[in-house]
């Protein structure tokens, strides 16, 4: 606070740097930390890719990607800045002799070189490799790798191991980008430094936790990609869990890296199995059927673009997880995710058990408990939900459900929300690990989704259809209200 | 709710009907509960002063009370409805041949008779005798008893004796005014209906609370009478006592009345005794001297109109309170009231406990504990202060103490706010004694004062002066900061 808040001078190599991720998300994201004086003055950013662009061209490229894709007005300034730390290297990935151009560009002694692996992870060990073989790996090299990491456990060690042979674990940012939003973030102030949530995390206190990532697109042209994983990979695996993990650790011993990480993955650990005994009693998977969304009418998945139309795909996923440890005993996590639902929206909710004596037994057979919602998106926040007396004269008091609002955008009116990347970036540059996910992590989520996975293939069953613009199958309500509870809604 | 909320009809008889408080309160109050269609159309409001007024000329002055003092826009319908009700007898409280004029008017049989005793309390038990000597006093006679009941506990037995000598307890309704605020009801509410409040209302988790009651006003020419009480018996003895015990109270069997009452008084039995040998650790008392008020200058308490200028009477106390149960052990409870304070503001503070071990030790020596605010006045409603992340890319996460409010005239626009009088005049006539104060809580709450005032003349000691228009002396900060907290602002 007061001080500097930059990180020091690096060389930024962005491998994939022509490809969708780059051109959307990393290129706005570092011209923004450009903008706020967190780049230093003498960091670079190396476009990767195979074209035989000149420096001229690549400038266009960037130019482009930031017009379209920065939201807010360009700073001329800035954007002038940014382009004069950028430059191109023309390379096949898998070739070592394209690598050696980075001599030119980068001096190791006065800045740590950072590479972004915007490219299918299938090339991500011969990227390694060629960066080793023209020497270009030192102690302080960083290796940041977006998913997804491998489709099962097994094929993620393959990737791992791959990038293992050249880079120590403390040199291995793995982006999820959930856990760079404000929101997830302030999920640890939450609960840490408030004793009116620390004090009664658990299930003395808490009766079951719905975690929810509705998304309201489809496929959006990428049905064969999508169609090789599936909802359960492609959101539960990674983002969901993590939030849950959050949700659920155990305080660390400090904010520290690998302090927060042995929490979360303990937690992973704790997950009761899930497998053909117990398949149907704790999972639904859905898949859209043709349907409306807000009034217009949407094909269903196996009528998209490019699908085959035997496709047993999931594209939505909800789970009754329980969690085997002291603090979770008796206390389940609902998740959700799917395509298609009638709006976009992510939240994490917390009930808590209701007052043990029900004063108002004459008017409400059983209250409505308090719920503490973190709203990831739209319209990121917090908000309480709990009882009040409406003003009034009746000879009975009437209660009413009223919420407790913080609307991010309300109360930080002067402060930028910044996007998930901008954050994961700078902390790469930064050297902090803690919001990147560590190997024993990945690997104890992709033990678990595998279990269900496999269950449900041994199975046979179809996923069940949903119409698009619905909530999903019947079931997932069936999931919950079996136990007694509802979705949030 | 859905059924008819209105009172059975009643004869509510109300002496001391010229006076201020019928005229800006009780008057404006049945005219509410007639608009809100909760009187019976039977019900008849029979004024009582000893001039010879002709029915016409009490309707004038009935008029006059209601143009001057009912704050939205009088209705005609109502007004010539309520006028039907009004009837007036005019005699000596004294003298029993008065009270003739009454069976006239009177229908024992078909109608309640509640009588609101608006008058001296001196004279209440002349008012029940010849109530009774006119035999009118049947089993379901109701009293209401306005405040001051006494000056201390001798007297107060006196005029409680007088008037048990012909009602029974549950024929008895003393009135204080802090019972009949929405907030305060909603106290009750906030306890036990929302578990995120129930179940951690103790030692364990609440550091201490805190009760505020600050007025802007000064004496306003009632110099003679006010020094009489002081702002120990004026306000602590009863308001502030109540709303603590309300914040305190064990959880009752249920909400009838006498159940509520027992929780009550309990709590004032365990109130620690403050005397010669504790008073100055826990108490202070001020008199405010000339000051400014909003900039404008003010007088002293000793320069104001009629004032004896030697007089030791406090304007303000601050008292630190202990309540030695099991609950409580080791929770002060700080309570202060005064007048000529910067400005009007009632309210409670629930100041929890902080986490038990710092996260962000870095950034935060000691975390600013969560906080819930209930606002009696101005702006009632109901807030938490709690911590939250501040967006942003700073490298040492920047918390911030945020509010989620729940202001109960934003969340209940359409629903009107009543004046504490409407709803107590109400409870009398429905005949439900829960917002009224027992007879052995208000014994026990001046044995406690009683106790404190006797200490405070035995020292010898003046008050604490402290300038008009700031929160009290000096020593009312040492009051708190002593055991390492301070006072909400």
């Amino acid at each position: 606070m007061g001080k500097s808040l930059g990180a020091k001078a690096c060389d930024f190599v962005l491998f994939g740097t022509k490809g969708d991720l780059a051109r959307r998300k990393l290129l706005p994201a570092l011209y923004q930390l450009d903008k706020a004086n967190l780049l230093d003055s003498e960091t670079k950013v190396i476009g990767v890719a195979k074209d035989a662009f000149t420096e001229q061209q690549f400038n266009e490229l960037v130019t482009t990607a930031l017009n379209t894709f920065v939201k807010d007005e360009l700073c001329d300034d800035t954007v002038e800045r940014f382009l004069g730390r950028c430059h191109y290297v023309g390379t096949n990935f898998t070739e070592p002799e394209g690598y050696s151009a980075f001599h030119e560009l980068l001096e190791p002694s006065k800045r740590v070189m950072v590479n972004y692996f915007a490219t299918p992870p299938a090339i991500f060990g011969d990227i390694c490799r060629c960066l080793h073989q023209q020497d270009l790996i030192k102690e302080d090299t960083r290796v940041v790798l977006e998913k997804p990491i491998g489709t099962d456990l097994e094929s993620s060690k393959v990737i791992n191991d791959q990038v293992a042979e050249y880079f120590n674990e403390n040199q291995v940012y793995r982006i999820d980008h959930y856990l760079g939003k404000e929101t997830v973030q302030n999920l640890i102030a939450l609960r840490f430094a408030n004793s009116l949530f620390a004090s009664k995390w658990d299930n003395r206190t808490i009766d079951h936790v719905q975690i929810s990532v509705a998304e309201e697109v489809g496929i959006e042209g990428r049905w064969g990609y999508f169609d090789g994983a599936g909802q359960m990979r492609d959101m539960i695996q990674n983002h969901l869990l993590q939030v849950l993990t959050l949700v659920a650790m155990d305080p660390p011993v400090n904010l520290n890296a690998d302090n927060i990480r042995d929490e979360k993955v303990k937690v992973l650990k704790s997950l009761r199995p899930i497998n053909q005994t117990n398949v149907f009693d704790n999972t639904v998977r859905g898949q859209y059927s043709s349907g409306y969304l807000k009034g217009s009418p949407v094909p269903g998945y196996l009528e998209e673009e490019g699908a085959n139309t035997n496709s047993d795909t999931e594209t939505f996923v909800a789970l009754r997880v329980d969690i085997d440890n002291w603090r979770w005993a008796g206390v389940p996590f609902y998740l959700r995710s799917g395509k298609r639902m009638p709006f976009k929206s992510s939240e994490i909710v917390v009930h808590f058990k209701n007052p043990p004596h029900n004063l108002y037994s004459n008017s409400y057979r059983s209250l409505p408990p308090n719920k503490l919602t973190i709203r990831l998106q739209p319209h990121e926040g917090v908000e309480i939900q709990m009882m009040n007396k409406v003003p009034g004269l009746e000879q009975q008091t009437r209660l009413q459900t009223t919420k407790l609002d913080l609307s991010f955008t309300d109360t930080f009116k002067n402060e930028r929300i910044a996007d998930a990347y901008e954050r994961l970036l700078l902390e790469a540059m930064l050297g902090n690990q803690a919001l990147f996910v560590r190997r024993d992590e990945v690997e104890q989520a992709w033990t678990w989704v595998d279990g269900i996975i496999e269950a449900w293939e041994n199975s046979g069953e179809k996923p069940k259809p949903y119409p698009a613009g619905t909530w999903g199958p019947v079931a997932s309500v069936a999931l919950i209200t079996k136990d007694g509870r509802s979705w949030d809604e």
